[in-house]
């Protein structure tokens, strides 16, 4: 009997020949996360369960990005909280301010997460590692210790959806451009509790960067995963990262799907969500002139080096427009060196932008750019909810890397070609 | 009738041939600033004065460095005052994110403080500019309305005390372990309301980065402003920035004091001034081992060129200690530039620091490392008071970037021979 990518990874680790939508299954974790938000309510949840030791201290990694370096003494608490038990457990994966990063940029270049993998992260965009081939999703903070204790979590298999992109992409039209315009077709709950699998000769040719992308957001469609079948590609990235051995599945050719999508991208061009939800996608030349106050490139979805390389490029030569705050985070500190070594940083610089250590910051309207009342935001982010980023009369627009860099330096929102 | 150095530029200001200690004049204001804790009280006491313009918007800084990018709501909305104002009175010289730099490393970066000045600033630190030869000093934000109003304000005359440092300074001894000693020696209350004025031949010696360290912490023994003479050093660092034209005013050599101290600093060793009073100074060879949790470098005291040069001569080759966040923040966007240029970025990301964007952060329990329930820090910043960078349990411990680098690597507060 045939299966999908997700369900032949729930399978394996449920111990299981076949599995079906629908089953409720226990399974192995080989990996999972915390954060600075919540991971201290975990911790708290394992000291309640009267448990001393968590199942295995190399498969849990405790990651303070959210407030970081912190923004106040709450914060301060909160990650002392992680510190303190990292080192009580001997969690090797702890990682401080000046060698971390964003969780979901960290995990992956490290080689902690990898194909064929189910991760659970107390943190919603943990299904980024989708795109590595893993069964990665998010899950609450009592979900998380259970697992730091057992080693084990369960889900409902997801039914799956299948998405294929084809023909060939515009210049400045990316993996951020295909999902907002994925989320914009089905809307914010099109794949809820589902997992989608992007696929497609686009998808074929997106570089892992891309990748990610897609999948960080596959949450912004309500969907369970958003899964990518491994390659070569996927195998030149994860070799010489992978802490551990890894396996690759693929969906069999008849697997059975509750829904086919499949898109000719080639006329599309870069999308825009408009406030306030990543479904209100237009094409960015569809927009009228919406001036604006804030640019942010970073974050979970776009602040890999691809991403700032985009960015640099549209950015080369110009300047932020004057009335403009253009703050470009890294997304870990090996980003931020390779960054400056390739000469990036220089570019952001020169052009005026401010460039910060990473942190998850001003996406989640943490610290590092906070919105005032009225102010309009272009961003590389993943959520333009109401108040996301700051004043509940603020607006965020999600976009691209370069349409981010293109509005920087135009002070609206615009189209790369109108810099470059 | 002979003046000091902070007579004559006072006597200059207003149209006086001479004062004298204890009157109270109305003198002309060069230059006002104030920033976005300060500014937005200013404004709206302006506001309710009923005026329509600033006496001259090219005398005004406003400059948001405390909590930028912004760390809240609350700060950005602080943060929009500022700006709509600068652009309803047209005042050139405010700083955005991306441009911004801490105030008292940028104004005279920008040339836009000079010497012979009269400056006030609605911040404590104002007196940096002493070491330029100014009469710079820190005022309250109605006090900042009315000469944004007026461009003039009133000073009761200060009695004069100088200091007198002579003897050669032992290597990692510099301006800031000369006013650490200082403070040590007189108090946090032995120059209250006095001018103090730098001298002798060790300060003649100094570099300009190292002279704005001392007089930046003459408000921490209580002066009303902390001067040194102008000299070809002064000459040397105006020329080419100064958006004005200057004037050198020098103290007459039978020049009224109140006191002078005398001190030949050749066996003087860096100093830390311990919790909670930066006249708790000690030299670093006679502390206990003293565990740390974080080091921050940077601040209007400690985040110039030469700073972050002095840190990275330590750090060079060598990791921050597992246990301990280095958090380093070049105090303008200029001076991030040139660290990156010069290689000094490569050294601190190669030995896991943190490196930020321009902000005051920290250093004012304000944002970007603030401490938990009993952290220990090493600072290069002006004030350890209780709770200063965070809890109220918490300690700070000041010193030079060459002691702080040494502390972060070492994991305790620690001689820059030890590692270096």
């Amino acid at each position: 009997m045939s299966m999908t990518l997700a369900e032949k990874i729930l399978a394996a680790h449920a111990g299981r020949e076949r599995v079906e939508p629908g089953q409720l299954l226990e399974v192995s974790v080989d990996f999972c996360l915390g954060n600075d938000i919540t991971a201290p309510i975990a911790i708290q949840a394992f000291r309640e369960a009267g448990v001393d030791k968590v199942f295995d201290p190399e498969r849990i990694a405790l990651i303070p990005d959210h407030f970081v370096p912190n923004k106040d003494i709450a914060s301060a608490m909160q990650v002392k909280m992680l510190r303190d038990f990292a080192r009580e457990q001997g969690i090797p994966h702890y990682y401080e301010v000046g060698r971390m990063g964003i969780e979901h940029a960290l995990l992956p270049e490290q080689g902690l997460v990898l194909p064929g993998d189910v991760v659970i992260g107390a943190d919603s965009h943990t299904c980024t590692y989708g795109a590595l081939g893993a069964f990665a999703t998010g899950v609450g903070s009592t979900d998380l210790a259970a697992a730091m204790v057992l080693g084990t979590t369960w889900f409902k298999v997801p039914a799956s959806i299948k998405f294929v992109y084809h023909g060939r992409r515009k210049p400045w039209v990316g993996g951020k451009d295909l999902i907002l315009h994925t989320i914009g077709q089905i809307g914010v709950d099109g794949a809820r509790y589902m997992a989608m699998e992007f696929t497609g000769p686009v998808v074929q040719d997106l570089p892992m960067s891309h990748r990610m992308t897609m999948s960080n957001m596959a949450i912004e469609a309500g969907a369970k995963v958003g899964l990518i079948e491994p390659d070569q590609i996927t195998r030149d990235y994860v070799d010489g990262r992978a802490q551990r051995s890894y396996v690759f599945h693929q969906s069999d050719p008849d697997a059975r799907y509750e829904a086919v999508y499949d898109w000719d991208v080639s006329s599309l061009d870069p999308m825009v969500a408009l406030p306030h939800l990543p479904e209100n996608v237009k094409p960015v030349t569809e927009l009228p002139e919406i001036s604006i106050d804030q640019v942010v490139i970073g974050s979970c979805t776009n602040g890999r080096l691809d991403d700032l390389r985009e960015a640099a490029a549209v950015l080369k030569g110009h300047k932020v427009s004057d009335h403009v705050r253009c703050i470009i985070i890294p997304a870990t500190q090996r980003i931020y060196r390779q960054a400056m070594q390739e000469g990036l940083l220089e570019i952001f610089l020169e052009a005026n932008a401010a460039v910060s250590t990473p942190t998850c910051g001003p996406c989640l309207g943490g610290h590092m750019g906070i919105l005032a009342q009225g102010e309009r935001a272009v961003a590389t982010t993943n959520r333009n909810f109401v108040g996301r980023m700051g004043h509940p009369e603020s607006e965020v627009y999600l976009s691209s890397p370069a349409v981010a860099a293109a509005s920087a330096v135009l002070g609206r929102i615009a189209h790369p070609e109108e810099v470059h």
